[in-house]
């Protein structure tokens, strides 16, 4: 979709003006840095905007709203070339119609590097926000989307192995998330009771729905979604793929609970129970590895 | 007004829930960086949060349209006290609380240098939004609120007399600009044709109006509001208030246009009228002054 299209007030003037048929908005906003949350070796410009874009539209989602705007804050150097800037609107703009968005507005500045302050605003359609705190003992917990495929990228690309026809699929998975965005707004019609985004790693990421919800979340690793890709690229690299789908963070799937097996709607899949208690375990334990981000560490 | 009290969800959840009784939301977004957007030496950590707050909430109102919700992204050093980062957030807070707006949610990361990345939402009440193109020939140029006062406190700082009694008030009007706020709505009210932020200067802002409207419009000096504190720094440091009023940024004033004098409405002044041809005259002529602040300069 173009830019602002189909919006009352699209970029040009002061603000923009966004439809919100439902008398509510959703909204959320992130920070990208250069070095921090993107390297300009390792992603290309469109890369850089798909992923900024997709982090926030997957925020919107994992409300059980459909994404509908963003707005787009870039400070860069002067000398950025102006292809750069263009080919990462471009990503954006991509991504954004992948969703059903519009890029409403923006801001452009000058700074010593290259960062991005997103906005994406959604409609809820009538229904109520799933927040984090809604789980209940007795619920399946479950996950829409790719899980672990950015840490495998991750680490072929600090492996040296970026540019490895076999781990294409999963460097491209780093680069470019692709968050499953109707899969929210589909757990929200199917009853879900809690809802994630999970961008810090899943155990992270359930552990914000374990702690808001005051419950303690069982996942079995036996129902993790394995992609060959992913552990092909364990063996490539001598690593533990359920590190990466545990721990690993960035590949923006959602995660959420459900009230029962049966209340599951796809492209969601079970893989754990939520019971009376506090944290997270992995078949029925505590997990001993990396839990996943911590953005001041 | 507290963060979040009176949103359907605030902050710490993946997204805010934000009401829209109008059935559209009027958004805009703006990066600050230190050491381009503020000073550190220069401002305290409550002045860069009304200072942010100010100039997203002044995008809102130049529509026509009530701040109801702003969105906070904050990049920052590890290093940096948690008290400048809780005074910062406390001065967004009062001047949230000025405009009507409550803190909805946002984004906290680590960053080389202070980055803030601010989006405002606001309300248009059922009425149409008041954009930068709409001005016609005959019509009234007015203005609310200061002009000159933040280029006078930007000149008094930059002579190293912020610590002067005698300019005390444009000092604090360049670390805390005070929007007019409910002027925007005000004007939308009583008809404004066009209307804008004055953000980069009077001259040059009243330029896009007149690009977007495909008019001219013709500033008189003698109609421009002239604040004592503003001529009194100008005696002090030897400088031409007009420069300031006709090209300094930053005040955040509202300049608009309406259809006849008698409907500007209290406290908008008139200061000019709408011709047909292109650009912005002072006193029928080309101004030979710096017009504003650009960018990339």
């Amino acid at each position: 979709m173009p830019p602002g299209d189909t919006l009352p007030v699209g970029p040009g003037d002061d603000a923009a003006v966004i439809p919100a048929p439902d008398g509510r908005v959703v909204a959320t906003t992130d920070l990208l840095i250069e070095g921090r949350h993107f390297r300009r070796d390792w992603s290309g410009p469109a890369d850089v905007g798909v992923k900024a874009a997709a982090q926030n539209l997957a925020d919107v989602a994992a409300m059980g709203a459909m994404p509908r705007a963003v707005l787009v804050g870039l400070a860069c150097p002067g000398e950025t070339p102006a292809s750069w800037v263009l080919e990462m609107i471009r990503g954006m703009v991509a991504e954004c119609g992948r969703a059903g968005a519009s890029i409403a507005g923006g801001d452009v500045t000058a700074a010593d590097t290259i960062m991005l302050g997103i906005t994406a605003l959604g409609d809820l359609a009538g229904r109520p926000p799933v927040r984090r705190s809604g789980a209940q003992p007795g619920d399946v917990v479950a996950v829409a989307g790719r899980i672990g495929w950015s840490a495998a990228g991750l680490a072929s690309l600090q492996a040296g192995l970026g540019a490895s026809e076999q781990l294409a699929g999963v460097v491209s998975a780093h680069r470019r998330p692709q968050p499953p965005y109707p899969a929210g707004p589909a757990a929200a019609v199917a009853g879900a009771t809690a809802m994630i985004d999970v961008s810090d790693g899943l155990l992270a990421d359930l552990g914000h729905i374990a702690a808001a919800s005051g419950v303690c979340i069982d996942v079995q690793l036996a129902l993790l979604p394995v992609d060959e890709q992913v552990t092909a690229a364990a063996g490539v690299l001598g690593a533990q793929w359920p590190e990466w789908a545990l721990a690993g963070g960035e590949d923006h799937a959602l995660a959420a609970t459900f009230p029962a097996v049966a209340a599951v709607p796809s492209p969601w899949r079970a893989i754990g129970t939520v019971r009376s208690g506090r944290g997270v375990l992995v078949d029925g334990h505590a997990w001993n590895g990396r839990r996943g981000w911590d953005h001041f560490r």
